[in-house]
């Protein structure tokens, strides 16, 4: 069954252009995966009467309103007082609000300050909603037909308590089982006009619907289904959708590139070493911030100079003179050299323009060469990117990363 | 004079999760550079019902109302149809509004789909607003003292129409002169409340109000100055904040951090290399994403393993088995020995423990240290950042961009 939601984001710095209100879209993406959809979303400033306004204006039109930020302890922090005031209730001090208040500070052995306590004051027959990552408790209460959920304004914890408890009182409301659930596939390599184009002769399983977005340089398809069946129809609609778009899908749900390949090669136990020119660094920065990522990464080399590649990685000097450094055959000198120094079961080089200068007719800005050896076999491949100097550095990242995950599913 | 204005953005994307409302943010950005506050945003979906609702309700309590989204050519645009409804007009064919449509296909030679004569249906009495970048044509109307701005939903449209045609007339509305100039300068090193804490005591010259922002790990003063002497008052404010929070301040605008520090190496013609080990790159990334990089740039090591450490960099084996890998000691021969190997002017080095594991309590995560030598004078420092993983990594990736800045101003 479904609601009808609207959502309540409070703050000055959303309306005067200080920050984008964020808290919106998650809640809509994570309320979508179970296939609920607001019906109108608002963003007030902190100006009581415009909070009201808005509170008894929504309760009044909506089953569920989802509201955002005001809980903290300064003098600016009005949500509970404009609630209590909007539905006619008293302001009380709550004493589980407390207790979790004390609880959090008592816990990271830091001092309560006693404006902190101003966050225990609820509206009357309010029931709180715990904040396992701040200080600032959440609060429920029913207005007629209408369930107001107030949620701190600080995202993470704003949706760890959407995920943990609101969630759940949406599913109870709506008689036990999500109307819908949701499975993203992620692609890469493929426009998002080829992806749907794929599906205009290939028909999904009764009862999946589609839907397809972008997130540079991915492709996200997004199966839907609903009912008893929806998780045996997911599975066949992934099943079928992974056939269709071999080798393009690299994870599911909340996987990245990057990580996908981090436990690629942790499972696999092998180690890497990376050369990179053109990305700067940028393959690098995309393994090692996944946590554990020492267990694969031995080092990289950011060869910008042609004296650290024939220093660091013994590209021969020929090479650098003629084709190079924007080559084949310095890629996959590179790929060599940086295996060869690392003593890594791989090595993965990746050389290139990525502008807005250096290109030239023969090698146009965008040109880049990825290359890839395990001391057995190599392999090397030359690209011309498009868009900007930041575009272009992230495909050629992507790629790079992509082509190790394709070299470990072919290996298994 | 201020106005009373409200925003409201349209499309079923921007609600179910798909994508996020950006056009609010960007249109609260602008309106705020000329000191324009919104008091309310809302975003409801294709929905017929709820956009005409949201326009009665706004327009009678809000003096303007700027509104994207649904004026293309299918079927869910809905905006000029239920507008005209809402305001009791009839929607009538607007030549000039046809015509500007014929005029950007001729344009482009490009052949006019039979559809798009839809985009110049608009409710009678608009005024239309020119799209010099897309088909849509946006209109503006007047329902009694409520100025409704109708504009398109894809982004660079909309801006562009809200600066050369809103913009002017809300001024106009306002009495003829922008209510306010702002100039943003940007701090590093040190938290919200303290860059607050400063201002509390030390008054800003007559005219000037401040705001703070923050964009983790940078905080934002913004000094915002009206009437003919804004400029003035700015300049004073800007060299008395500087003043103040020296040497916290590193740019001003549009500016960043490894912006600036590239154009200060390129100015000064020194060349820098760069040893990471807990950053993993990030440092590299941030300087090689400047284009041009490579006048300063040499080469970086991110040597994660000690080997990589001892090999390229030279460091004591000694050294890496105690104090070990993150430690003074280290962060200095590390930096030492990539400025060797690269035979630049400088080197940096930056080595921790980002986490989540591998702290200890004697180095607990978050521990990181920071080396910067020169070849005649060097210098080095731990930190304990605190977060997590990203955040750790991002603290120490500024921090050492923060230093080279500060040893290139001592040096001019």
């Amino acid at each position: 069954m479904s609601l009808n939601i609207a959502v309540l984001a409070t703050g000055d710095e959303l309306i005067n252009g200080e920050m984008a209100d964020t808290n919106t879209s998650r809640i809509a993406t994570i309320l979508g995966t179970q296939g609920y959809v607001i019906s109108e979303s608002r963003v007030v400033g902190d100006v009581e009467v415009e909070i009201e306004r808005a509170l008894l204006d929504l309760a009044d039109r909506r089953e569920v309103v989802i509201v955002t930020g005001g809980l903290g302890p300064t003098e600016d922090d009005l949500t509970a007082r404009v609630a209590a005031r909007a539905f006619d209730r008293r302001l009380v001090l709550n004493d589980e609000a407390l207790q979790q208040i004390r609880a959090f500070f008592a816990h990271r052995h830091m001092e309560m300050n006693p404006r902190n306590e101003k966050q225990a004051l609820l509206p009357q027959k309010s029931v709180i909603l715990g904040n396992r990552l701040g200080t600032a408790p959440g609060f429920t209460l029913r207005n007629r037909n209408c369930d107001l959920f107030f949620l701190p304004g600080v995202p993470k914890e704003m949706v760890d308590m959407l995920e943990q408890q609101v969630l759940p009182r949406l599913l109870e409301r709506s008689g036990g089982n999500a109307p819908m659930q949701e499975r993203i596939l992620k692609v890469f390599g493929l426009s998002e006009p080829r992806v749907e184009e794929v599906f205009n002769t290939e028909a999904m399983p009764e009862g999946i619907t589609l839907a397809f977005g972008v997130d540079f340089p991915f492709v996200h398809v997004k199966l839907r289904a609903s009912g008893e069946t929806a998780g045996d129809l997911l599975d066949r609609a992934e099943l079928k959708t992974r056939r269709l778009l071999e080798p393009y899908v690299f994870g599911t749900g909340q996987e990245t590139l990057a990580g996908n390949v981090a436990r690629m090669l942790t499972d696999a136990g092998l180690t890497i070493a990376l050369a990179e020119s053109c990305t700067g660094g940028e393959v690098a920065q995309m393994l090692t911030e996944i946590p554990g990522a020492s267990a694969f990464f031995e080092r990289g080399a950011i060869t910008y100079a042609n004296t650290a590649k024939h220093e660091w990685l013994q590209v021969p000097v020929d090479i650098l003179q003629n084709p190079g450094a924007v080559s084949e055959a310095c890629a996959l000198a590179m790929a060599n050299g940086i295996r060869n120094a690392a003593n890594s079961d791989l090595g993965l080089a990746i050389t290139g323009i990525a502008g807005p200068d250096g290109g030239t007719p023969q090698k146009p800005v965008g040109t880049v060469f990825l290359a890839l050896c395990d001391g057995k076999t190599e392999q090397v491949k030359g690209y011309r990117f498009s868009g900007d100097r930041q575009r272009v550095r992230r495909m050629a990242s992507c790629m790079a990363l992509e082509w190790v995950r394709r070299y470990l599913i072919a290996r298994m």
